[in-house]
């Protein structure tokens, strides 16, 4: 098996935490990722969905998206479970994981995106032409960061991890997603001592800086 | 069961459709949605992700997500297997999902959002905040449901369904959200032979317009 990564992504860092997890060896890594932070074109070439990660199974088979992988290795390694076993389980850990990916890594994601010098032109991903910065979305992306830390609070405050009693990928979703959020500058609220508490919790795990 | 539903909404209709293709009726409906296509406030108050659909099954938990109540319905009913039954399948069908989620129903998303006047300070769902509407991203929007119309015909040309040989949740997500590209006037291309007839042949099945 084969995960094509850009190492710094956050999304391709779900994955390795994934794998991880599993307690499974890496697949073998190829770095796709070239001079101002861009694909390299023959990886565009022979993929031309044009995002990390991708993982090539031995069969072949190429999978694309980050929680489509993460499917595949739970489904080819059940234990330990991160999907959620009852089909409530599976509903709430997957509402959660969502959440944080659309919420909080995509609001960074908008702001990381509409801001950074080297992403002039390439406001959305998955595509060579040229897709003009908006910087009215920095704010917005801002914004749905900073809603989400509020909805997580009060999550866990009631709860030990993101979608309930126990560890799940939806912690490894809010993870990748919140390290994302502080590296572009929102931290975790002073006010979120629950967030606070998880967040040293999750950190605690070695995949955490495994995944790194 | 109860699913809190906005019956316009397509992340609605993702539900509906995929509870009809179990072959299941529908769970009782609630429909949520007040004047000047808000959420009703004691919906928003018992709910505060304020989002629809929202499933509440007979012992009380509460799923957010289309995807995720679809998950649950595949858990407890799991034939016909609109999920994937392999890993690799499961990882393939969920790649697709997910694009037709980000790329198509998101992108439509944006230009309806940014445009349509009873959404004015609402650019965002999920928030009784303020978002204001950011005309940009109307184009931005129209370029991204451009070229996925592109990247699902060069999909639909070797493959009879959105994920390969066999209808799977990836068809009900796109058709959900191309009805709502259609409807933003953004109708398939001309030229995109393949998904003409994919569109069709997926029209022709009873949950089709059951769902609406």
């Amino acid at each position: 098996m084969k995960l094509y990564n850009w190492q710094f992504a956050p999304n391709c860092r779900r994955v390795r935490m994934f794998v991880l997890e599993k307690q499974l060896d890496l697949p073998a890594i190829e770095e796709v990722i070239g001079s101002g932070l861009r694909l390299l074109p023959q990886y565009i070439d022979s993929w031309p969905h044009a995002m990390v990660p991708m993982l090539e199974t031995d069969e072949g088979d190429r999978i694309g998206e980050a929680m489509a992988i993460c499917r595949y290795f739970e489904e080819r390694f059940p234990e330990p479970n991160l999907m959620g076993r009852t089909a409530v389980e599976k509903g709430i850990f997957e509402m959660w994981e969502r959440r944080a990916y659309d919420e909080c890594l995509i609001g960074t994601a908008e702001v990381f995106r509409n801001s950074h010098p080297e992403f002039v032109d390439r406001g959305i991903p998955g595509t060579t032409e040229k897709v003009p910065q908006i910087p009215a979305l920095i704010e917005r992306g801002k914004g749905r960061v900073a809603r989400y830390y509020r909805k997580l609070e009060a999550q866990l405050k009631d709860n030990q991890w993101v979608a309930g009693s126990r560890y799940s990928v939806a912690d490894i979703t809010t993870l990748c997603a919140m390290d994302f959020a502080i590296m572009v500058e929102m931290p975790i609220p002073d006010d979120c001592s629950a967030t606070r508490r998880w967040y040293e919790q999750v950190n605690r795990r070695p995949t955490a800086k495994q995944s790194l």
